[in-house]
């Protein structure tokens, strides 16, 4: 007798408009989780590594970075939304409502707000906003993704196409900085930046100058203790067979290690506060290596507070291409070979 | 001059019937210590990785893993027991008593229980049975393991043969659910499985589907947590002129990655209480990939229980052979050559 | 527009005699970074592994090992005295003044106390005296490190030479055991090794016997939860080009190894109080195996205290290289192209 007891995901006809998912494994954040965070990627931010730091900055200890509160929500939403997924194709809608804390748990919960199947008739596209959920109740962040899931029977029926409308950026007005954060004491020297807002202008472009190579054995551990079950990061015996005959490096490890690298140059810019959209433009594989570029795109004012502004920032992170001439896209519209993550996001900085 | 302080391990003959070795390093495991171990392995049994959903199943935050418990005490007996083993022959009667919290402290203890020498006269097979405790003096687990030693001298003389006798199996009437635990609430969406103990039966095999490749980086980090200091698991230098000319990965390392594959089919089975027996088949090196699939050997009772049951499971791993076809022993009884692990084990799972 | 905001660190020309420099990035270190540390060099030291065995030697809990502090703290001063160092040439008067405890902030300042341009105009060496600071306001840790540092500009003027007069070994009536420590009901079972201060004698060497292969991915994970940002250790895209052809492995990681080794023949010797002097003899890469020995030079009473001596050590470690043969220097006075790190330290040890 053979059981059938192993979960083989979500494919798309199994998905419906205004379905909720509540998805397995709440997560307790601990100090242990962070102290990984910073050796995968070597994070600066002084908010984040020093409780001394952050009590100066009226919270009551160093949050969890934002990223690593991010990915382990993410984390959850595999094994159902994109075990059988082609492509991560974007995001959009990210806000971060509450600072996470060693010792909370995390869980998450999606909502489908949008399918669509492709003319090929083997796949479609799965729009969700996923929430993630602490032990109190409170929604620490919220997103909306899609990614384009396989269809289980090609023969099923496609449902009546739907395609959310999505915000191209969070209003500067929804951003919610962090309860208790105030930045009018905040200490340049120890923060390692000079930089506050009004040192920043719409249009300026940052070389972020440092380059990372990725090892199997970090993007695996960091992948797993995201409980990301995403197959392709996991396993050479089958991915040796593969599209690209080698493990997939989680977009997410990329998006962390061009944020850590980021801080040369943007420091004080301390908490991600909304991600407006992302793209993992080409895929990055071990033993390639990241760099990173910024560029500011917008200026606000957060309303009612002097001491913390907003930048809205393009970043962009490339594989074994420096940056000194922030490699983009090509006439054609289509990203430059090297360009791996093309994010935008707004940061809160000092002012 | 020179000195004769560095510790080279028990060989054969100091080895002693009846003999009880304090081993060294008593550790104090924490959270760093579990954030690492969901980063080796990627485990999502619920109950180990959220406070929240602990409490819910009446106990005061998540428990150390079984396992990780196992690899610290098993850690500690190897400077004494096994740095001169050929080979680690099998395991019987593991019990776990009590659950290990972040923050509590583990020693072990080891009573020599069996001595035979091999005919060849060149080694012996050793018989300890080994306790770890807490630092409240409790007994949280305890197992017999057998090891193939090395003699110093091949002319010192051979033990009276003595040979302890073994239960084929842990009785059920033995296993001891955790002080406190209840599973009246366990909630399954949260759990990530809808199966409970009455949906599983006795010849029932489920294939866990999915594969880890495991690095070297990742194995050495994870033996060296344990303070395990078997040579074999690190010296490439030496490791490179011996016998298979690469390092050896720790037989636990197996254990922990085929029990936490197993989550995929068996993700409310989420308590270890027993360890029947176990063979390490074949050994594992780095760039191989782990696959895993179990057997539903018994099913059991707990006395006065009506929350939770136990399952007497198999869990077979591989390498570099997806388990599809549950591969195992062949036709003369010798194991498949893609096993590397016969484990059998008694778990807890909700009623 | 183009900013320049990212740091490109301090040039020989930036530097001033007496400037005083606080380093960025407060940090607070976690039982997230005491297991990491175990994880990454396997230390067995019962002191640092064990709150229960830490209690019984008069602390409130394991204290964080001194080289992980000591790594902390010198990981800081790199984004600003080392980013355009040639070479790290040698520290001296290093002393451990209080325990850091897991929870404790480290801040670190550096004070400029020798310059000297090198006769090529192209480069110079910077002496630094450098300190951690807990949240207290308490150094923890102080020493003297010495660096060839690139000039932006040839050109630029020459400093009026000064080297400062070093000490070549802390004055054993200067060594501070942490407050509160007393080893006079130390347990020589559970610290696994019988030997205490009475039982090392100068002019004795020990051979520690094992050998560590170090992985990219553990020296990358090390030196990035140390927050030390130079640029040879991660970026093998530009290392690629340079001088070895591949990543060099932080001096650090060296030192952290050799101590994890040094375990087996000076189990006790569980506090490093001073760091008298070290050099880098050679590069250590990836793939290569790590062995090292000691040599005792010196032993002091410490005043007042009957429970606790001292050891001058030369910890010496060797790479693919055993060392039952103590390799050191050759009759040219040049080290054995073997020899990667000549270490001076006092540790303490039960009386």
């Amino acid at each position: 007798m053979t059981g059938t007891k192993a979960s083989t995901g979500y494919f798309f006809e199994d998905f419906a408009l205004d379905q909720e998912i509540v998805h397995a494994t709440p997560r307790t954040l601990t100090v242990g989780d962070t102290a990984l965070y910073t050796a995968l990627y070597g994070s600066r931010f002084a908010l984040q590594s020093s409780d001394a730091f952050a009590r100066k900055c009226g919270l009551v200890q160093a949050p969890v970075d934002d990223l690593l509160a991010f990915h382990i929500v993410f984390g959850k939403t595999v094994p159902d939304i994109s075990l059988n997924a082609v492509a991560n194709l974007g995001y959009a809608e990210g806000r971060f409502l509450d600072p996470v804390w060693p010792g909370d748990t995390l869980s998450a919960t999606s909502r489908v707000i949008g399918l669509k199947e492709n003319s090929s008739g083997k796949t479609g596209v799965v729009y969700v906003r996923t929430e993630g959920v602490n032990q109190r109740g409170q929604t620490v962040l919220s997103y909306v993704r899609w990614v384009m899931v396989r269809k289980r029977d090609a023969g099923a029926p496609a449902p009546e196409p739907s395609v959310p409308e999505l915000a191209p950026a969070v209003a500067a007005a929804d951003l919610v900085p962090p309860k208790g954060l105030r930045f009018s004491d905040f200490d340049r020297q120890l923060s390692g930046s000079p930089h506050f807002w009004a040192d920043y202008e719409p249009g300026e472009r940052i070389d972020h100058v440092d380059g990372m190579t990725v090892e199997v054995a970090e993007h695996q551990l960091s992948t797993r203790v995201y409980q990301n079950t995403a197959r392709v990061h996991f396993n050479q015996h089958a991915e040796g067979e593969g599209r690209f005959g080698r493990r997939l490096i989680y977009g997410g490890h990329v998006i962390s290690l061009a944020r850590a690298l980021s801080f040369n140059g943007l420091g004080n810019a301390c908490v991600i506060s909304a991600v407006n959209g992302g793209v993992h433009a080409n895929p990055l594989f071990a033993g390639e290596t990241v760099y990173a570029w910024s560029e500011v795109l917008e200026k606000s004012e957060i309303d009612g507070r002097d001491d913390v502004g907003a930048l809205r920032l393009r970043l962009v992170a490339t594989k074994d291409q420096p940056c000194a001439n922030f490699p983009y896209k090509e006439e054609s519209g289509k990203y430059n070979p090297s360009v791996i993550l093309d994010l935008d996001i707004w940061a809160l900085i000092p002012r």
